[in-house]
C-alpha cells in the first residue's frame, strides 16, 4: 500500500503578522495532487491540524471543507491524530460518522489500541496525550513521565500485533535525539518529555508529527513529515514536502516529495544599498517572506518603509555588526546630548540624515514650530 | 409520521451563576425516552444547539455525546438547524458525514430550499439567517429586512412544493405578536426583524425556534417548543416540554409532552420570619432556584447567608417595599451620622442587629480593637 505522509498543518496560523491562508491552502492543494499522482491508498495526518485549541472560524470552515475534499470528493482515506496545538474535544466533533466514509480521526488515547487493519498492514492511530491521561488510562499512578507513559502504550500496542501484517504508528511527540526549530511548540521539561527511540523499534514505520523539519529526525523506520508551509525564519532552509510510504517494500520504503510555496520565506545578509539595487532585477524574490539583516552601521532613514517599497513582507529587520557608535552620537556622551537645545538637536538630526544643514528658511519654520510647540504645552 | 419538535437547547448556559448541566442532561433524557416512547420517526431541532457561538469544550463534548446517542444508538432521524447563538461555521463540522445516518444540520441558507422528502412530507430546514445573506443568496440588494428576506425564502420554497405532501418547515426566528421573556436575545430592532404571521400560512407546520416559551405564540399552524429547561425567572410559571407533531391527521395534529426538572426555577414572595420557619417543612422544595423577594422593610443581619442555609439555589433576592427608612437610619440624616465617632457607630449598629446594647467587656474589647486600627493606620 501507498499513503501520503503529512502532519502539522497549523491552519489559522500567522508569520510575524502575515496571514499565511493563501500559503495552506496552497501547499493543500499540492498535497492533493500529490495524493493523485501518487495514487495513494490514503493520508496520514499525524497531529496539530489547527494551530490553536480554540481556532477562529475562518480555520474552522477551512479544515471542515479540506477534508470534505480529501474524504468525501477524492474520496481517500484519511489516517489522522489530534496533536498539542488541537483541542482534541473540538476535533472529535463528528469523528463518530466519519469511519463510515474511512476518515479516522483519533483524538483520545482509548483509541490508540485498536489499529485499523488494512489488506497488509496495521495502522496505530496514537493522539497526543499528557501522562495523566496515560495514568487514568491504565489506572496507575506510578505512571509520571511521557517515557513510563509511552513504554506501556507500545506494549499494550504489541498485545494486538498481527505478524502476518506490518505495523504502522502515527504518533505527535517530540522522540529524543531530534533537531528543533523556533516554531514548535516546547513539549520537553528536563528531558522528560521525550519518547526514546528504542520504543519506535517494532514498528516497520512510524509517521511523526510535531516537529516542522523532516530531518529533524534521522531514523530508519521513523519520520518526521514537517510542517508543508514554513512557520519561521529558522525554517528558511527547509525544504517542505510530505513522505509516501510504500508498505509493499521490506523495509518500508519512504520517499520525499517536495511542496513548492507561493513565496518561500527567506534569510537576506546584505547592505541596504545593495538591497535597493535588486528593485529591478527580476530574478530576485521580493515577494518572499524575508528576514533582512543589513550590514550597515550607520543610521538609516525610514529604513524599513524604503525596505517595504521593495520587499513587502519582511518578517524581521537586524543589523548584522549593529550600529556605529560614532556616528549614531556625533561622538557626544549622551550627557552632552541631553544639554542641547531642541533647535540644535533638530539641526543635528537633520544633517546626519540628509547630509546637509538646515537652510535659513527651514531654520526660521523650525524655530516657529518649536515657539508653538512650548506656547501650547505651557497652556495645556 | 410522528416528528418530536424541540429547540433552544442552549447548552453551556449558566443560571444567574449557576451551572446548569445537570438539568441540561437530565431534560435531554427525558427529550430521548419520550421520542422512544412516542415511537416518533425523527426529532426536529428548531435551532440555538449551544448557548454561544464559541462553546466551552465541555458543551462540545455534550452535545457531540447527545446527537451521537439519538442519531447513532438509538437510530433516530434528527432534522436540525442552527440557530442565533450558534456559530453556523463552527456546528456545520461533520455535517457532510451525518446524511448517511439521517441527522440533517441546516447551516447555511442555501440548504433550505432542497426539502428532505419523507414518505408524507416536505420539510424545509432553514436556519437562522440575516437578511444579509438573503441579499447574497439572491443576489439582490434590495433585500433590506427580514421580512423582506423570509418572503422571498418562502416563495423560492414553494417552487419545490409537492402538493401531494404536506409541508413543514423549522425556522428559528422571532414571528410577530409572539411573546417574549427575558431569557432570550432580542433580535427586534424597530420591529423590522420580525417574520408576519402570513408568511408561514402556506406550511402545515412550522417548527420554530428562538422563543423560550411554548404558549409565545398561538396559530393553529406554527409553535415554538419552547425550551427543555427554565433559562430565568421570567419563565417560572413556564410549563418546559416538547411537541409531538403527527402529520397524519389533516390538519397536523401537535401534543404536548412535559419535562419535569431536577430543580425547579420559581419566584417566592414571602417574610423572613415565614422562610425560615419552613426549613423542616419537606412539602417545600428548598433545592429549587428560587428568586425570593422579602416583605419585610427592616434591615437583617447576614440575610443572604441565613436564606441560603435553606434554599441554597438563590437566584436573586430583593425586597417587595424596600427599606423602611425610620428603622435603616434611626431618623437620623446621613450628615448626622457622618459625624457619629467610630465607637458610636458599633455600638448604634449593634443594637439595631442583636436588639440590645454592647456589654460593658465588649464595649472595652471594640474601643482596644478601634485603638489598635488607628495606630496601625497611622502607622502605614
Amino acid at each position: 500500500m501507498k499513503l501520503l505522509h503529512t502532519a502539522d498543518w497549523h491552519i489559522g496560523r500567522r508569520l510575524h503578522g502575515f496571514d499565511l491562508t493563501d500559503e495552506q491552502q496552497n501547499a493543500f492543494d499540492q498535497i492533493e495532487q500529490i495524493a493523485k499522482q501518487e495514487q495513494v491508498d490514503g493520508l496520514i495526518i499525524a497531529g496539530d491540524v489547527y494551530d490553536r485549541r480554540l481556532p477562529r472560524e475562518a480555520s474552522v470552515a477551512m479544515v471542515n471543507q479540506m477534508l470534505q475534499q480529501l474524504n468525501l470528493t477524492d474520496h481517500l482515506p484519511i489516517y489522522a491524530i489530534s496533536g498539542n496545538h488541537d483541542s482534541a474535544t473540538r476535533l472529535a466533533t463528528g469523528t463518530p460518522w466519519f469511519k463510515a466514509t474511512n476518515l479516522y480521526l483519533h483524538t483520545d488515547l482509548s483509541q490508540a489500541f485498536t489499529p485499523i487493519e488494512l489488506p497488509d498492514t496495521q495502522l496505530f492511530l496514537c493522539p497526543y496525550f499528557e501522562p495523566f491521561a496515560a495514568q487514568q488510562y491504565f489506572n496507575d499512578d506510578t505512571i509520571q513521565h511521557l517515557d513510563q507513559a509511552f513504554e506501556r502504550v507500545v506494549t499494550e500496542m504489541e498485545t494486538h500485533f498481527d505478524s502476518s501484517k506490518k505495523h504502522l504508528l502515527v504518533a505527535h511527540f517530540f522522540v529524543a535525539g531530534s533537531s528543533t526549530t523556533d516554531s514548535e511548540t516546547n513539549l520537553t521539561v528536563g528531558g522528560l518529555a521525550a519518547v526514546p527511540t528504542d520504543l519506535l523499534a517494532d514498528f516497520d514505520y512510524v509517521a511523526l508529527g510535531h516537529l516542522h523539519g523532516k530531518d529533524a529526525l534521522q531514523l530508519p523506520n521513523a519520520r518526521y513529515s514537517g510542517s508543508p508551509v514554513k512557520f519561521s525564519l529558522s525554517e528558511a532552509s527547509q525544504k517542505k514536502g510530505v513522505w509516501i510510504v510504500d508498505t509493499d517494500q521490506t523495509p518500508v520504503k519512504v520517499t520525499f516529495k517536495s511542496i513548492t510555496p507561493i513565496h518561500d520565506v527567506r534569510q537576506i545578509t546584505s547592505s541596504f544599498e545593495e538591497l535597493m539595487a535588486t528593485a529591478d532585477d527580476i530574478t530576485v524574490n521580493h515577494e518572499d517572506y524575508v528576514g533582512i539583516t543589513l550590514t550597515d552601521k550607520q543610521p538609516i532613514p525610514n529604513v524599513m518603509a524604503r525596505l517595504r517599497e521593495i520587499f513587502p513582507r519582511i518578517v524581521t529587520l537586524g543589523r548584522a555588526d549593529g550600529f556605529d557608535p560614532q556616528v549614531r552620537y556625533h561622538g557626544e556622551t549622551s550627557q552632552q546630548i541631553r544639554q542641547k537645545s531642541p533647535m540644535d538637536l533638530l539641526g543635528d538630526f537633520y544633517e546626519q540624515v540628509a547630509k546637509e544643514r538646515l537652510t535659513p528658511q527651514q531654520e526660521k519654520w523650525a524655530k516657529a514650530a518649536l515657539k508653538r510647540a512650548n506656547e501650547s504645552g505651557e497652556q495645556a
